[in-house]
């Protein structure tokens, strides 16, 4: 599968002016980009944490994933992103594994990156997105 | 703050070898240490990505905090760990800054850690652990 790292881990939050804050002058890190992803209905902020980076995301439309998770759940955590080397393999290897997947393909998300989610469902509960 | 990377995400499993084999078999990482912490009520298995972890915790008393994340919201991520160069300073940091922490100083978490958690209430529905 070739995963060498943790990418990201996206948190949904309700305003993302206010929730920078949070992570600029209580945790002091800094917030490297802010950029709206159309495709995802969402408003990002990056924060790189050693090779990993922390993605707020914050809903554009209601009818998007991250208003209806919010709607759903309140704010947390959204998803985890795992890089692999290899992302047409990756989702290849895991649809011969008969794992349940969101994205059959790659499409381009947050950051410039290729990503396809596996479905929950097949991740004990959890969102993982496959990036590289 | 001094936070250097992302220790762990913290994911509440029903069944720890259930989804070890998951982790193992379909995303291809390594179980590297499994261990139960009493203080936590859980049962835990790690796996190293790059330098981050993935901690699986499985109750081991539906009253403990696994047992009861589980009943009020099925699997998925339950909390991630930041680690600090120093944990004293930070929880005093945090405190100084209005920061509802459930700890207010260090405890003894898996892996021979130090950890005291910040409660989700001042963290956008995050359970955020810090540690070190």
């Amino acid at each position: 599968m070739n995963i060498t790292n943790i990418d990201h881990i996206g948190i949904a939050v309700i305003n993302l002016e206010k929730s920078i804050k949070f992570y600029e002058e209580v945790l002091g890190l800094k917030c490297c980009k802010i950029e709206e992803v159309k495709d995802q209905k969402a408003r990002t902020a990056f924060f790189q944490i050693g090779e990993s980076k922390i993605e707020l995301l914050e809903s554009t439309d209601e009818d998007g994933p991250i208003g209806k998770f919010i709607a759903k759940r309140g704010e947390g955590i959204h998803h985890i992103a795992l890089k692999s080397r290899n992302l047409e393999e990756s989702l290849a290897e895991l649809k011969s594994k008969s794992v349940k997947l969101i994205d059959e393909s790659p499409r381009k998300g947050a950051d410039g990156m290729d990503i396809a989610f596996i479905h929950p469902k097949s991740a004990n509960g959890v969102l993982i997105e496959m990036c590289n």
